[in-house]
C-alpha cells in the first residue's frame, strides 16, 4: 500500500491570489484579462497572483486548441491543473459510509461505500479509516499527492472547530471528528454539515456558480436548506441555519420529532410519506412501494406525494421571502418521487412567494447519493485553498 | 436661508481606511491599538488610515479625561467628532413626512413632521424639499455642512440605482426617487427600503453593533424584517427579502392582501389586529381604544393580541430556524402592545426555534417614529462614508 501523503502547503498566501484561484477554479478555463474583469483586480495582479500557482502546477496556461479561431490570435486561457491533486470525501449516514476519490477540480474518480455495522463514533471512525485506505491504495497509477478529507455528517457540525456538536441521526454530541480522523488517516481533515457541504459543492462546482445569493434544498429522509448569502455559506451564530425542514406549513398537521406540528418535514420526509400512506391504504410499503402505489394511480398514494409538494413549495417560498435568492436548486433523493410532486412545489411556491420573490428561479438536480460525498470532497478542496475562499 | 451647501468628498480611498472610520464610529472612541486589533489590521496601517481623517477633522485624538486612570499613562482615544458633518434622514408615511438633522454618529439635532395632502411623485417629492429646507434652516448656528440626505420608503426599492420600484402603500411603480430629490433639494441622496435603512441604524449605531448576523423585527401597520448575514445587510436578488410579514402561520387563516391566508401580518398588523377586535366585541376602536379594552381586561381583545404575539413569535422562529442570527431586535409602533403579547412572541418563539436556533437573544427596542427617519440619516452617513462600508 501507498504510504500517506505528507500534507502539502498550497502557494497562496494573498486574499486576491485566494480569489484568483477560486475564479479559475469555479469559472475557468479563461483568460488572464477576463480574470481580472471578475475578481475586480488589475491585470497585473492577476499575472502576480497566478504565477507561483502555475511554478506550483496548480495552474496551466496555454491555446485553447479547441477554440482556436479560424482567423486572429487564439485565447490564451488559464485553467486548473485537475490532476494536480487529489482529495478524499466521505458522507456518514445511518447505516453505511460512502466515500469518493476527486481530483482538484472537484471530479469524482472512484466511489465506494462501506457498511457500518454500528453508528458510535470508535465504529464510524474505523470505517472511515478504512474506506480512506481503500481509495487512497486507488491512487496507485498517480503521482498526484492526496491533500485532504472532507467529511460530511448530518446536524450540528462547527466546521472551524471540527466538531460533531449534535448528530439526532447518530446520537452523538461533542465528538472532536476532524482531530480524530487526521490521526487516524494522517490527513488534514474538514468536517462539516452535510447540507452545507453539499452547498459548497453547488457553489463551486455547480449550479451555484457565480451567484452571490442561492439555496439548495435536500429532499429526502430530512429536508435540509443551504444558504448562501452575499457569497459566503451560511452557518448560523448558533450552529442552525437552513432548517427549512422546521418551517411550519400547518399547526393543526401531523406531529414533527422536533415537537412542533405541521413543519414541511413532517409532512414530505420521507418517513412522514410512507406513514401517510400506510394510514390512507392500509399498505406498508418500502420507498420504492409507495412509489409505484402512486404512479399506478392509487389515489390516496398520489394525494400524499401532492401535500408533500405543496409543503415543499411553501417551504421554498419561505426562504425566498425571507432571503430573496436568485436560484434555488431542489436536490436530494427524494427527486424520485419528482413526477409526483413537481407541480405542486411550483404552484404552492408561486403562490406564497410575496412580489418579485416570484422571480426566483426554482429547478431541479438530480443527486445520485455520492453526490453528498463528492460534497464532502469540496469542503476539503475549500480548506486546503486557504480560508477566505468562502467569501 | 442659508445656501446648500457643496458636496464635500470624504477623505477615504481605501476599504482598509473606510473600515476603520466605520469602527471607530460604530464603537469608538476606542485606542488605536484596539481599533487595529478589531479591523485586524497592523498599529502602523491603522495609524496611516487615521492621518487623513484627523487633518480632515472627521476624527479626533486625545487623551478621555473622565477616564482618566488615577496611576499610568492615560489612553490616547481616536473618536468621530460628530459635528464635523450634518445629514437629513426622512422617512415617507402614507400621510405625513418625518424629517430629523442629525450630526455624523447619527444623534438626532432636530426632528419636523410634515403633513402629507397626497401620495403622488410630485406632492410626495414637494414636501421632502420643503422639509429639507425647515432641517437646513435649523442649521444656522453650525459652521458643519449637510453632507447627504436619505430617504426611507416601505415597499421594493432598489438603492443602487435610487429607485422606487414598487411602494403598495405609495402606490408608485419605478419612481426615480433619488434623482428627482438631488435635484430638487441639491444634496447627495440616498433612497432605501424603510426597514433595510433602520437595519442599517441599528448595525451602525444601535443593538446591532459588533455582530455579524441579526435581524430586525418591525411590528407595526406591517411586519417586516431587515436581515445582517456575514456583516452585511441583505437585500435578496430580486428586491424582495425579510418578508416575514408574509410567512405563513396558518393556512386556514385570515385573507392576507398578498393572496394568502394566515399570514404574520393578516394576524399581527395593525389593521388585523383592529378587524379581528371589531369582529370580536362588535365594537369599532382605533389603535388606541383597541390598546385600552384588552389593558381594561376585555377577553376577547386580549385573545386578539395573545395570538398576534404567537404569529410574530413563530414568524421569529422561522427566521432563527433559517438564518440563525445571534440576535433578533424587536422595533416598530406596535410594540405599544407589548405588556400585551411579549409572553406570546416568547414562548412561541422557543416552541418553533429548531434546536439551538433557540439561543438567539431575543430583545426589543421601542422604536419612537423620528427612528425611522433616522434610520434613512444612516443609510446617508453610510453612503457618505463608502460604498464598502456595508461589509
Amino acid at each position: 500500500m501507498r504510504p500517506t501523503p505528507r500534507a502539502e502547503t498550497f502557494p497562496v498566501n494573498t486574499p486576491a491570489a485566494s480569489q484568483v484561484f477560486t475564479t479559475v477554479l469555479s469559472q475557468g478555463p479563461l483568460p488572464r484579462l477576463e480574470v481580472a474583469r471578475r475578481v475586480g483586480l488589475s491585470p497585473a495582479a492577476v499575472t502576480k497572483a497566478v504565477r507561483p500557482l502555475i511554478e506550483a502546477g496548480y495552474l496551466v496556461e496555454g491555446v485553447d486548441e479547441e477554440a482556436r479561431p479560424a482567423l486572429g490570435r487564439p485565447a490564451n486561457l488559464v485553467r486548473v491543473d485537475g490532476g494536480r491533486a487529489l482529495f478524499i470525501g466521505v458522507k456518514v449516514t445511518g447505516d453505511e459510509i460512502i466515500g469518493v476519490l476527486t481530483d482538484l477540480c472537484c471530479r469524482i474518480r472512484v466511489a465506494r461505500h462501506l457498511p457500518l455495522p454500528g453508528r458510535d463514533p470508535r465504529t464510524v471512525l474505523a470505517g472511515i479509516a478504512e474506506l480512506t485506505r481503500k481509495l487512497l491504495a486507488e491512487t496507485n497509477g498517480s503521482t498526484a499527492p492526496v491533500l485532504g478529507l472532507g467529511i460530511a455528517v448530518s446536524g450540528d457540525v462547527d466546521r472551524a472547530e471540527g466538531t460533531v456538536r449534535y448528530s439526532p441521526f447518530l446520537e452523538w454530541r461533542d465528538v472532536p471528528l476532524a482531530e480524530l480522523a487526521a490521526m487516524t488517516t494522517g490527513l488534514p481533515v474538514t468536517v462539516d454539515n452535510d447540507v452545507r457541504a453539499l452547498t459548497v459543492a453547488e457553489q463551486w462546482f455547480g449550479a451555484g456558480v457565480g451567484l452571490s445569493d442561492f439555496a439548495v434544498v435536500t429532499v429526502g429522509a430530512g429536508i435540509g436548506c443551504g444558504l448562501v448569502v452575499h457569497g459566503r455559506v451560511d452557518a448560523g451564530a448558533h450552529g442552525v441555519a437552513g432548517e427549512i425542514g422546521h418551517v411550519t406549513v400547518d399547526p393543526a398537521g401531523p406531529l414533527c420529532h422536533c415537537g412542533n406540528r405541521g413543519c414541511v418535514e413532517a409532512i414530505a420526509g420521507e418517513a412522514a410519506i410512507l406513514r401517510q400512506i400506510r394510514e390512507a391504504t392500509g399498505e406498508l410499503p418500502d420507498a420504492e412501494a409507495a412509489l409505484a402505489l402512486a404512479r399506478e394511480g392509487v389515489a390516496a398514494a398520489r394525494d400524499v406525494y401532492a401535500r408533500a409538494g405543496e409543503a415543499i413549495g411553501r417551504g421554498i417560498a419561505t426562504v425566498a421571502n425571507l432571503l430573496g435568492p436568485e436560484r434555488v436548486i431542489i436536490s436530494g433523493e427524494g427527486l424520485a418521487a419528482y413526477d409526483l410532486f413537481a407541480e405542486q412545489i411550483r404552484d404552492a411556491f408561486v403562490a406564497a412567494a410575496f412580489g418579485s420573490a416570484a422571480q426566483c428561479d426554482v429547478r431541479t438536480h438530480p443527486l445520485p447519493f455520492d453526490e453528498w460525498a463528492r460534497g464532502a470532497a469540496a469542503t476539503a478542496i475549500q480548506s486546503f485553498i486557504g480560508p477566505d475562499t468562502s467569501r
